[in-house]
């Protein structure tokens, strides 16, 4: 684990075996919900999805489902948890033959199994299957809460390509790409909830507040592996944002607080990244030193502890539920999580 | 225009200029409201969506939105006709990735001038979009019509893609895929009409059957042009589809009732198609000799009739309704129309 990240704690974590069991606890009808409703008359869609599916994602999107509606009064069903995973899955799918992807969770990419064409349509399909899922409920915030999430979420992704290549990125429209293509899924996640349960809209907001600051977090971590983990531990190629030209907190960070004589030479050295392997890891290791990956950490840990602080005005007197205390204990975990 | 389908007329046609003048009375507000829901937080979403929705799509689809619900008894909002204009133009930007087309209505595609990447995530942008706005009917029936529609829309888009190549495809099979590709759609925009008037059940089932009888005349004509039509009258390449290993009715006829010593060589010239431009050329003159394109007219009359027939159990003693009267002569325009 590396040393950015290790000390810091927040209040209310659980021990990391209890949050493992309550969060598998979810995760197994969440899973179960993918196997039922994943359903299509024509076989091979049913097969590039369960590639995608069922390989060894956290299940992290349903499970805060599960746990924000049962936290806010009454637990939803798990075939509704299914929704954010379809989507998250329609979204990977689609950014892989985006970005070309080779790998993904540890394994060849759908997109070089089944190829491109194949690919982009099951995104649609499962695009679809999440929007036919939330529109069993009566409720209409819930399937307009879904909607308004996906098109904030196809902005993101636009001005993630927009900004590919741009080396001058700032802070401020990083932030706003991240919130856009992470955070709202996570936040809708939550928020969609807490509708299901019928809470109240203050309620409903506030566990919104909560997934989109863990989203951050969660987004942040991502940025920050990305420079330090292993393709081992991350079960996907890591020095790969600068060689995509994707620019990201670390990079940034690095950018307005390296040497001011060493400047050019990190900008020479990411410009050449996408074509040059060496020149990559020698921009990562500039980053590293220029502290980007501790400044991205410290930023992680401010959204983890906001997420907390979110949900404090939901908890009176008395101690909160089980499922409130595994929200809580979510946000640190996203911080410290290595893969 | 081909002789194939000069003779044949259907009863409740309306003047060529008079269908027209109706056709366009609604297609009007049905852009205006392209106009105004087409708003975008990323500048360059709005550029590429206009790129693909203001070049000459005929507004078929939200003119049978407006004319179904007039027809239904009370006519549906414009803004909800946009809904279907967004997801053709999704599946428009979607399928010119796949095709790796060059051309969309008379000019460059899309993605040539903004690439596939932006291209997906637009196209996923306006699918979202019509979601979004079919959630704000209250009638829970209108979204769940959509997403039933797109569900199977993707899933005929990836038969298409499978059955590409085959040349034994059969004529049962290229019905499934025309209708779950693109008649479903067309069908949707007639039935979710029907929901927006508030009619009754089965005037809603029967709105259905009509769009999905002159989705299916539409596709066969579509498919029929390809093999007779010129680049010039119809906006994009022609004799397209055997190039690139799309076989639809023209060919599966001509391929049953050639005579049997000329079948090897049409099998021959079809595998050739997509890297030879003569052979092509030739096997397209085949299938028209062979009687593929005639066939195809046919087949699209009797969906055509099938739609007109579909209407009937609405019809009173009193003569139809205006709308009416423009949905029964949509029925033989979708024939006759040469582009």
């Amino acid at each position: 684990m590396p040393s950015d990240s290790a000390p810091k704690t927040l209040p209310g974590a659980l021990e990391p075996a209890e949050l493992r069991a309550r969060v598998l606890a979810l995760a197994e009808p969440a899973d179960q919900a993918l196997e039922d409703t994943l359903k299509s008359h024509v076989p091979y869609i049913e097969q590039v999805s369960r590639y995608i599916i069922f390989s060894g994602g956290k299940r992290l999107r349903p499970v805060l489902y599960l746990l924000a509606s049962a936290a806010a009064g009454r637990q939803g069903q798990a075939r509704h948890a299914a929704i954010f995973e379809y989507l998250h899955a329609a979204t990977l799918l689609h950014d892989d033959v985006i970005d070309e992807a080779g790998l993904r969770r540890g394994r060849p990419a759908a997109r070089t199994e089944y190829g491109n064409d194949a690919v982009i349509l099951v995104g649609d399909f499962l695009f679809s299957k999440s929007y036919s899922l939330a529109a069993e409920l009566p409720d209409h915030r819930f399937v307009t809460a879904l909607t308004d999430c996906t098109t904030i979420m196809a902005e993101g992704q636009v001005l993630e390509l927009l900004f590919t290549g741009d080396f001058e990125l700032d802070e401020a429209n990083y932030r706003k790409v991240i919130e856009a293509k992470t955070a709202v899924l996570i936040a809708a996640a939550c928020q969609m909830g807490a509708i299901a349960a019928g809470a109240p809209q203050a309620t409903i907001d506030a566990f919104y507040a909560y997934g989109a600051e863990l989203g951050m977090a969660f987004q942040m971590v991502d940025d920050a592996l990305d420079y330090v983990g292993t393709e081992h531990e991350f079960g996907k190629p890591v020095g790969h944002d600068l060689a995509e030209g994707k620019i990201t907190l670390p990079f940034i960070h690095a950018r307005e607080h390296c040497p001011p004589d060493e400047r050019p030479r990190l900008l020479e050295l990411a410009e050449a990244a996408p074509t040059n392997p060496e020149a990559a890891a020698q921009a990562k290791e500039m980053v590293r030193r220029a502290g980007g990956v501790t400044h991205t950490f410290e930023r992680a840990w401010e959204h983890a502890a906001a997420a907390q602080e979110a949900l404090r005005p939901l908890m009176g007197p008395e101690p909160p539920s089980a499922e409130m205390e595994t929200l809580l204990a979510v946000a640190p975990y996203v911080v410290q999580r290595r893969s």
